[in-house]
């Protein structure tokens, strides 16, 4: 292939450069809290391995496969590892860790005690026992991450069209790849100086000989999980890579094209000899040692780096055009860094800086958002300072706090296990989206049920199972519901008329589009509770409540409020009574919450302020709805209603006693969400159920105000129950994660729902 | 029925004095542009009179009947009054119109030219017969309005509670209604002098004797359509009336219940013998004339003086316990003031001063929204001077204009013609509710279909046909689309995610979320053609265009105005060509729209400004979205634009010059919509039909940028079209009143896409 080096400064390069896609592959073993090998199965709440998109098994049944999407940011791929993580450390039984580092934990003596995945496919165990055989159970034990890399599409056809050598795309990606490949074999030393990170293996790995010392990578080495020597394939032409792997396998070598375990893996087609019709499509880079020290086993900036670098060995002249000689030079290159000392520089520092101004040259030609000079500034320390490479910083903090290697990784799998369960409503990832949503995702994720995120400050998500694909925004708007419900339940007039013709008990009011036509009024409301509210909004905003009726100045007052809310507000009748939540999911009550005021128990010992920085504490409570319950304040309105109480925050409240910090009773101002659905008279379910399916919803919050649960509620008899509002948009999490009683799993409700094929 | 005035002043019926319903029915004849009965049969576009609504036939095949369903206000029946009309006067084939006047047009000689309404029910077409011998066909030719009146439940409920005659409330209810009636046949000569207003009859109407001069109302006198003198039914007990009733008709006396042609009926069931054990439930007032002034044959202040005088009547006492007695001096006074002369002042003038201010009384008790204190001042000087009643007013014009009767009733006739037409596109009534709403409701009604507002501002409407109930909101969004479908086309990230991955051609492009980013990836586009949008904002707003790229000053400022106008932006790929809006339902394109800029075609006569106010004479033009197509503006931005061109609105342009007043093709600003509905070449058509079923809605507008719309469209070829937006909500007055083309009747597609049963 000739030079790309002059097309580099093309305006056509310039603006497609910096697009790729990439794919992660991540194994690790599941280890006991002790760091044992697991002894269990695969979890059973993930579903089936038959299908999973994200989760399988590798070569043992204890070695966890985790697998991302292709991503056309280094970003994306790890937002979805990170949310892998959580969902496996999570469906794990019996306290379950995943062990961080690419050499295996302690592993059995008795090589029966290492179980070979039970998949469902006899070839594949077939293909696992052979493979057991040959290499040894123990050498397939060992874990590492697989990068899939792919250049943009527009980059290799703006490359492809300015180039006059080949006059088939095709056959000029697949040279692209195969030129990649050579140079990523013959630097790769590099990135084994820099992310090696297996430098000792646990006992039971080595069943010979072993290195003397400390090590950059076993992994990586001779010691690691490599073909024969003998196994030779040429990545000279693609006729040839493809004819050389089938001799192997012809003279029976190799069981099949797959054992074939080079650093780098031409891809396109699952079948070889499909590469010489359809070509290369991308590379799958595999020498990519766990890095213990991130909880997904790989950096972002290690992401960036070899994006980079995989950029400028595409431009890079060739140093020579024998392949066989680059490929032999690279693995030696590669074979001895592996086995340097860790905190020891390497031989190869010079071609190192070479290398490294190439890529600087190539990174000033990116444009700003993948702009890598912090990174390369950070590598650059690296080279010089081997204390700085993943292998010198293990073995120097297992110097320095006094570790072996197995207490090393035991330290830094329970830290992630602990981490995984710290905040258990959340998944790492995807943090910045609504925690419904984030529920609902490690849900479906769990489930093998494939999720991408269409749109993530809209909560849009876009799953997929069995062939069907289903559309879901904030986790409960689903293609099961018609257009014009939510519209329905987003108008309270609306509501209220279609309520009321179907038989159910509404509060009566009025709707008024003018503060004038509102204000005149006043007489009808004069001497009855009301409400005032502004006619759409939510969250409790510009409501006043009398329920006492009102005198003139506070209803002009409460008009004028609510009118600032909306166009149109709504006047009505109040209904006394306690207030329920029910959740209605395909015709069914799925949960019914009982909402209290931000309030405090006392203990006769504690002040007001401290009692609430206890409850405070309860890792359910956070700020900004990024947890299932809000902290609850000592602001301004919490001091007044302290006050009104005859409190202050220095108070001591006695023994039991309930002091309350907010007169409503909404969970974002501190409140407390109690989950009443076995409890709740099921008269009242049914009459939820009921009014949910004449407004036509297949999701919806119904809010019921009940005077008295304890007897049986009547559609007919509107003493026993009113409907206040309907909600197309219920929150989730508060009764996924109550503040008492049982959570509701509700987003696996949606996700049956949508596919009521997930039998578990 | 011992006295109720001294309730009056509780505070319980205080709150619930104003609350009733209403429901109207309104006859009148078909007549031909000339005045003359029409010939033909009831308009075949309004379905089937076996099921309609709101639209049938009563005695003749020319006297229409219209029907408004119940309201509690009187200008909710008002409204759809207003909007029957429209549709049934729109609706008529030759240029038919309605006859304003209660008494008939000229009559043909023959009585076999008045042709009995042609019904499907046989037993219908027989009763007709019937009349026909009895009265003779022209008695029954003669239209009013029948008022059907309901007091509040909650006013009869607390008037029952407070009293202790009653223990029942159905007993007691049907007693106040029977009151009610007998009072109002008592004082009902007030009406006819206030509202008579049928002072002459055509030729062909009197058989033998007339009235000597012009009188206050022949429909309400004894050569109105009335029963025999000795028909008498007693209005004492509702056992009384309903067995005085029943004799009649065993004697032979009246055919059925219903030939019983009082004043006031009672309501309540269909079976008179009913209304002993369910109770007379309303009533039903039979005396009013149709208000020739009024092209719906009455004025809201009609009804709100009918409410008054049946709320006064229910409170005052009777002034005899003799019902028989003050029935019969009911009947001989408005017998007595049917035949005053117009003019002339009644004799009974003490007696209304009297109930007037018993009618001042009541009103002083009602709250503000019911105050009527405008409309007595009126009525007091109507009964001072004649000449101010509605036969007063009739007979001075006729006097003034030098008219005849059937002059008179040619002129309204013709001038309610007319305004039904200036606007086809409103529906009166309802003309603040948007276009397509107006549209639609008027396809509804003409079809039969029932129509509920229940939220105008909202434009939400209920639909029941065939008892399918089917709610509509923005006459476009209904329960055949799912609900993510329009929140997956609110969100334009969303919708071209979705269309690429589906294989359709979409610009490319990036969307940010914050200025930084997006003001520092400028170097992305800084050679391409680009838009810079906001993400979600509709209606052109916040959207730059740089059809040769930006330079880095134009592209931060149209950052800027996007940001402005949303939380992300959208910078994307520009695709030259001609934008057509597709509107695509039910999986088949209903529609192609091409929208030109406001532009007007010089003449080599008048001037720019001249040539503006003549297009602006176009009635599609209004203001404000009321009018399918806006007025050309000449405002800074239209002489903006004149002046590029070399050109001010005094300029003349030459002949065929056409000169562009606004660079956006908007229909909002003046805009010219061109439907090429047949032209489309069917390639485009079907990649908008299936792009709008990869989306999965039902009912969708869909932009197409078409560089050459004479080449067949390829969905694989990006070269020949792209999708640049899907609108949820299209809008679809302008496909069915374009400026030029032809219309295409969306709305009614909407309807048969809810009802496909419906059949014509």
């Amino acid at each position: 292939m000739k030079s790309l080096q002059t097309h580099l400064t093309d305006e056509r390069i310039q603006s497609v450069l910096s697009g790729f896609k990439i794919g992660l592959e991540k194994e690790s073993q599941r280890v006991t809290s002790d760091g044992q090998l697991a002894t269990t199965d695969h979890p059973t709440s993930l579903g089936s391995r038959s299908f999973h998109p994200y989760i399988q098994t590798d070569f043992s049944e204890t070695q966890t496969e985790l697998i991302t999407e292709v991503f056309d940011t280094d970003k994306g791929a790890i937002e979805q590892l990170e949310a892998l993580h959580d969902v496996i450390v999570r469906s794990m039984e019996n306290d379950e860790r995943l062990w961080p580092i690419s050499m295996p934990p302690d592993l059995p003596e008795d090589d029966r005690d290492i179980k070979i995945a039970k998949l469902e496919n006899q070839g594949d165990i077939n293909y696992r026992r052979y493979l057991a055989k040959v290499y040894g159970k123990r050498k397939q034990m060992v874990s590492g991450i697989h990068y899939n890399f792919e250049f943009s599409h527009d980059l290799l056809l703006n490359l492809f069209q300015i180039q006059n050598e080949y006059n088939d795309f095709t056959s000029f990606r697949t040279d692209v790849y195969l030129k990649v490949s050579r140079q990523y074999l013959r630097y790769r030393w590099l990135i084994t100086y820099l992310f090696g990170a297996s430098p000792f293996a646990d006992k039971g790995y080595f069943m010979d000989q072993e290195p003397e010392q400390p090590v950059r990578s076993i992994r990586n080495s001779e010691y690691g999980y490599t073909n024969r020597p003998e196994i030779q394939v040429s990545y000279q032409t693609i006729k040839q890579y493809v004819s050389d792997l089938e001799k192997l396998v012809d003279d029976g070598e190799l069981i099949e094209t797959k054992e074939f375990y080079s650093s780098v893996r031409l891809r396109g087609s699952d079948n070889v000899e499909e590469l010489l019709t359809h070509g290369v499509s991308y590379i799958e880079v595999r020498n990519i040692d766990l890095d213990p020290f991130e909880r997904i086993g790989i950096a972002e900036n290690t992401l960036r780096f070899l994006h980079l670098f995989l950029l400028t060995l595409l431009f890079l002249d060739e140093e020579s055009d024998d392949a066989k000689l680059m490929l032999d030079l690279g693995t030696d290159y590669n074979n001895k860094v592996s086995l340097e000392h860790p905190l020891e520089n390497t031989t190869l520092q010079k071609e190192g800086e070479w290398l490294l101004e190439r890529m600087i040259q190539l990174n000033s030609q990116l444009t700003a958002p993948f702009d890598c000079t912090d990174l390369l500034d950070e590598v650059k320390k690296m080279l010089v300072n081997p204390s700085k490479t993943l292998a010198g910083r293990m073995l120097e903090l297992m110097l320095e706090k006094d570790w072996t290697n197995e207490e090393f990784g035991r330290y830094f799998a329970n830290l992630y296990y602990d981490q995984a369960f710290a905040k258990p409503y959340q998944l790492a990832g995807y943090r910045d989206m609504e925690l419904s949503t984030q529920i609902f995702m490690f849900d479906a994720i769990q489930k093998g049920v494939k999720v991408e995120v269409l749109d993530r400050v809209d909560q849009f998500l876009c799953l997929s199972f069995d062939g069907q694909v289903e559309y879901v925004k904030n986790a409960n708007m689903t293609s099961r519901d018609s257009y014009v419900v939510p519209l329905m339940m987003e108008n309270k007039t609306v509501t209220k008329k279609v309520l009321a013709k179907a038989g159910y008990h509404v509060p009566g009011g009025k709707e008024f589009s003018t503060v004038a036509e509102a204000l005149i009024s006043y007489p009808i409301f004069k001497d009855s509770p009301i409400v005032v509210k502004p006619k759409s909004t939510n969250y409790g905003l510009g409501i006043s409540i009398f329920k006492e009726g009102a005198t003139k100045e506070d209803y002009d007052e409460a008009v004028r409020i609510a009118f600032s809310e909306d166009d149109s507000i709504l006047v009505e009748e109040f209904l006394p009574g306690t207030e329920y939540r029910f959740f209605v999911l395909d015709g069914k009550t799925r949960a019914v919450m009982l909402r209290t005021p931000a309030n405090v128990l006392g203990d006769g010992r504690q002040t007001v302020a401290e009692l609430v920085a206890e409850k405070n504490k309860d890792s359910l409570r956070g700020t900004h709805h990024r947890a299932p319950l809000e902290k609850i304040q000592l602001g301004d309105i919490e001091q007044l209603m302290l006050k009104e109480q005859g409190l202050r925050p220095t108070s001591i409240p006695n023994k039991n006693q309930r002091v309350y910090l907010r007169e409503n009773s909404n969970v974002s101002t501190g409140g407390d969400s109690l989950d009443v659905t076995e409890e709740m008279n099921d008269s009242y379910k049914h009459i939820a159920e009921s009014a949910v399916e004449a407004l036509g919803a297949k999701i919806c919050g119904i809010d019921l105000i009940i005077p008295d649960s304890t007897i049986r509620g009547n559609k007919q008899d509107a003493q026993t129950y009113g409907i206040i509002e309907a909600n197309f948009n219920p929150a989730m999490h508060m009764h996924i994660y109550p503040y008492a009683g049982v959570g509701q799993r509700l987003t696996m409700d949606v996700l049956r729902l949508l596919y009521p094929q997930l039998n578990n």
